[in-house]
């Protein structure tokens, strides 16, 4: 199986291209689009949402992961393997929550494998995509490249969250589609944080603060502001069937704290 | 195969994930993505969506919607067998226009069937994505859980017609990507009110008036206003070539009405 | 293999009944989507996409491309066999840059390939899905209507390009999702015109002129505006990790001249 993660959005045809030489290399395989959209260049994203993503597919899956402002220039192309799966991404931080277990990583320079002619601004269609068909036929990974060392690897600086005047600072990492504002504070931080008593933990965002946390979206009333841990294990701030990051006009990178 | 309705949009990763449980449990099965565009927490429009759509699915399609502002509350999660296919739905009306030729309706309660740890707020990648693959996989489906009486089930009153005055009364239900507006009124209705003399039949809506209704978008020069009845058999208007929903300012939930 | 190309979007349900109808005659078919965001009724857009996306899938291919403000209307739906491969699209100009190396076309007029009743408003559904289903399903083209001449087909005069005053003339085809300028300057034209002296080319487009063509989008720093030849071997003008539409206020048809 491929999955494919990329920031192209859906109204081109970049895609369609890639499943294009994909499937005429490999017939069999079977691709799933993880999302195409990722905010334009965002890195970031890219790579929080590959290190949670990736847990819920099989052995062996091959993630494809094509967030690339680098594209033609000398930024390398990598295949690691790790958790029992590949990942094929460019060497631009997309992968830096998958270091600590991975096991090898290969620079994919074997041109044999590529499209050709090879264009500069579309590496999705002439590498990362006939590479990951490849090795879904059974190419074994030392055959992109030359294997190298996980300490010569770009590794991002990710938004980390800190403690200070008793408060345990955190910024807003992400909005999804209905408008909840994911933090960039984990469960387990804030489990920390809190020694567990989470009635009394208080979630500051501008001009607003929630007492508490919730189980679910309808534990309050529609309309009202909540806070929950999600499905990734993140602090998570929602109003019950309404867009929250619209309600509180909340944009990317605010910050966040909590008390107690 | 497994259909997918969703209000997830596309821009982040929840569809995909869905996708990965499915095919980590059956490797095998055709997935095909009906729409993840329903407008967040709008369970009408996806049981009108599912209603008309399950009917171009081949026998014992499995039709998975997950549109459901309780996600994590007490409400059930059930699977009706009805058409000689399965429909895979949180208890909250999206099923409500199958109901009459439902065969038989679970209470989705097997917790082995689920994926663990069970969050609260994405049941659709942990109970409905791994409950729809077991499905797939040839599970019975009594073995989801305890059958229930289809009295039991939560049923929408979704937007009526209705005749007063000499008029029949209705309202905008939809309005597609071209800008198409959808009416709530049927085209057996409609045959009914006017007797099938269509060219005598008026259209309101707002300040515009419409006579006759015309086959095809294309009858009348580009930039035209006309009333047809679309592929789903409601009435629709549209202006030929152009976006009838921006052109005449309509929304969702205008009224509109039918003279003779 | 099957690739869908349309102008439908993704919020409402029309793809998915395309690929549920399909299935239902064909279960085997992969369908790849090409892309369902071609401007509505942009037959161009259309026509140039499918010219160039055609070449990365394999022989026997089925192209449906249902971008068709005529549906219901006199126009015909033709099946064209080319470059080994099939292009099933209405006969409104979609096929304009295939028709050279066309070695047949039919009219595809036999209604029992069709789904009854056949609407007249999503030919996509009734008739492109279960036509190209059933050529999947190997039936021989000649069993979906007459051969006619390629000379009956409509051809659509595509942009061009043109030299006056020493300066190559062309416009704005196309912005992509990241909000590149593509231009209708093929890459052979503007190497022609410049006898491949690329430092002296200059790119004009409003009040803003570039110099030189780069071979990536990382060749500059950030933030600059550049011009390279795309994957497609259009000439691009883009912003490093930026959208340069935006930035420079350009829309689609705005005028571009190169000079030396």
């Amino acid at each position: 199986m491929i999955t494919l993660t990329t920031d192209f959005g859906l109204a081109d045809e970049y895609v369609g291209l890639m499943k294009g030489v994909i499937l005429t290399i490999c017939p069999s395989v079977r691709i799933v689009d993880l999302t195409h959209g990722i905010r334009p260049q965002d890195v970031r994203q890219a790579a929080l949402l590959i290190a949670s993503a990736h847990q819920y597919f099989p052995d062996h899956t091959i993630h494809v992961v094509v967030v690339d402002p680098g594209v033609g220039s000398a930024r390398r192309i990598i295949l690691l393997e790790a958790f029992d799966q590949f990942f094929l991404v460019p060497d631009n931080g997309v992968a830096s929550l998958l270091f600590k277990k991975a096991a090898k990583a290969y620079d994919v320079t074997e041109s044999s494998l590529f499209l050709h002619p090879t264009s500069n601004t579309f590496h999705g269609r002439d590498i990362f995509a006939p590479v990951a068909a490849h090795l879904s036929n059974g190419l074994p990974p030392d055959k992109t490249g030359m294997k190298i060392p996980l300490t010569s690897l770009v590794r991002l600086p990710l938004a980390r969250t800190w403690e200070k005047d008793n408060l345990l600072h955190g910024t807003v990492m992400d909005i999804d589609h209905f408008g909840n504002i994911i933090t960039n504070i984990r469960q387990k931080t804030a489990t920390r944080f809190c020694s567990g008593n989470f009635q009394k933990l208080s979630v500051s965002l501008g001009p607003h603060t929630i007492i508490g946390i919730m189980p679910s979206y309808d534990s309050l009333a529609p309309g009202t502001l909540l806070a929950l841990f999600n499905s990734r294990n993140f602090l998570e701030i929602a109003v019950n069937r309404q867009n929250a990051a619209e309600k509180l006009k909340v944009t990317l990178n605010d910050r966040v704290h909590l008390s107690i």
